[in-house]
């Protein structure tokens, strides 16, 4: 964070600058991570560098990348939620195409192939965040579904333990875990090497 | 997609025309996204160009990457399994060093340490897969092994629940999730950044 | 590994041999795969090559990148927990900042806002190793914690069945798996391409 003296945003406070430079960097490295794993930064990149300078305003204001579409508390536990990338991102990318500021888009969205409209608000109003937090249950404002027709054949669960959840299908293939970084993928064998941290596959352990 | 009139494929139709250069840009492509995860496309490019040509041939006619060493159905859905990477390329990697095409070899196969010989088929026939799909079972095809001698520890599970799967190596390790992208990770802590979306250490919460 | 003559460890037998040009080229690698899964080399080179270095004589030595800070039995399967990434680094990282060794660090150490110190030995001795294997359960000396309080409302488990692990934390998300390279997630729709192999959101199976 090397924020120069000279630059353009004259009516905020001078410890708020944010210098092109700065924010031609956050883009391009942001842009980067996200093709990496499959995510896409709007291709308006207008737009898009107008969003990431609102985050480094608010990384200068409040420490964090709070949203720069939303209005941040400045408590940062109580904010953890809409640090970029929020909370809400992928289920927004999944139903709307576009995260809620539109600074990430689907594969569609990004080849033009579909439109992103504007999209409702996910995230749980204040007092049922306040709540959900009280009881440390999901938010209640993720996307959810039903469970999958194809798991829980339901005589595996004993007539006695109707609470009990059916987790049989996590037998369906063996469960591999990484002793180096944790990772987990659920397969025949163990992936050559660990996609996460390169250690081989001798270095799996089976846990199921 | 920009396939243009020129090129060498008199034999085809025009509109399943692709370019060496389409193929080149595909096959380079490939290359990167494999090694990032720990594949390795075969390494004699004559070869690895004949099968991408395939592949793109493939997408003209139906729209997606199948297999080019398979059948197609043209159906998308009943080609699923066979869209490249096909699901049998890891556990065919595991057992032979290679996947069904040749396409993908293992870092042994790729270094000249063993040799990849020709492999059986371990895509099920049309009507097995047609009744896995009505019961929506697992693959049939695929490569599996008994259950592992270190989990399962008999006495966590009550008599009176025989059927009832034994998870109990589950909690071996904490279990932790990505409240981002949801990635799921068995350690002592969450790590430093979510190596999926780069969501930092408190954005993980512990399900297990 | 094309280790010329040339070169300035005299000391050690010809076969252990190390070019600087090797030292720098495995530096390079493990520096690049280290940032793309989020962890980062000790940014002090010379000390880091002095590391990479003595893995580069053990893998001369052993066959493997035996870790440079520990003494190596040279039997494979004794020394797999500390074949570098070690099975320790992750849980020193978190806990010191640093792995045993120095040669990964967190990022607060790597900016200069934390100092990594000296750190104690996670690993367990040989006699407690050789039990633990034996037993096959986990190794003594990884780092854990108490179960979440927000997992396991002990309401879900049936009182007749307390030895029976609570995993009723896994309901709640949907859970998905990648039929192509079985990556796991948690959340309420797969993602629009599987961040390990690329797979489209079509190849995701969910599985509870």
């Amino acid at each position: 964070m090397s924020a120069g003296p000279e630059g353009g945003s004259a009516g905020r406070p001078s410890d708020d600058h944010v210098s092109p430079e700065e924010v031609d960097r956050l883009v391009q490295r942001l842009d980067e991570e996200a093709e990496k794993s499959g995510y896409h930064l709007n291709p308006d990149r207008r737009f898009t560098r107008g969003l990431v300078e609102g985050m480094l305003v608010n990384e200068r204001r409040y420490g964090y990348w709070a949203c720069p579409c939303r209005l941040a508390s400045g408590v940062r536990k109580d904010d953890l939620d809409i640090i970029c990338p929020c909370d809400y991102r992928d289920p927004d990318l999944s139903d709307y195409g576009t995260c809620y500021c539109g600074l990430y888009v689907s594969q569609d969205v990004k080849d033009g192939k579909k439109k992103a409209g504007r999209i409702p608000e996910r995230r749980p109003p204040d007092d049922a965040r306040a709540l959900a937090s009280a009881s440390a249950s999901a938010p209640s404002g993720r996307m959810d579904a039903p469970p999958p027709s194809e798991a829980g054949s339901a005589d595996t669960v004993p007539a006695a333990a109707p609470a009990l959840p059916d987790l049989s299908a996590l037998n369906k293939y063996p469960l591999w875990r990484c002793r180096v970084c944790g990772y987990l993928c659920s397969r025949g064998q163990p992936p050559e090497v660990c996609p996460i941290c390169r250690a081989k596959k001798e270095r799996f352990e089976r846990l199921l």
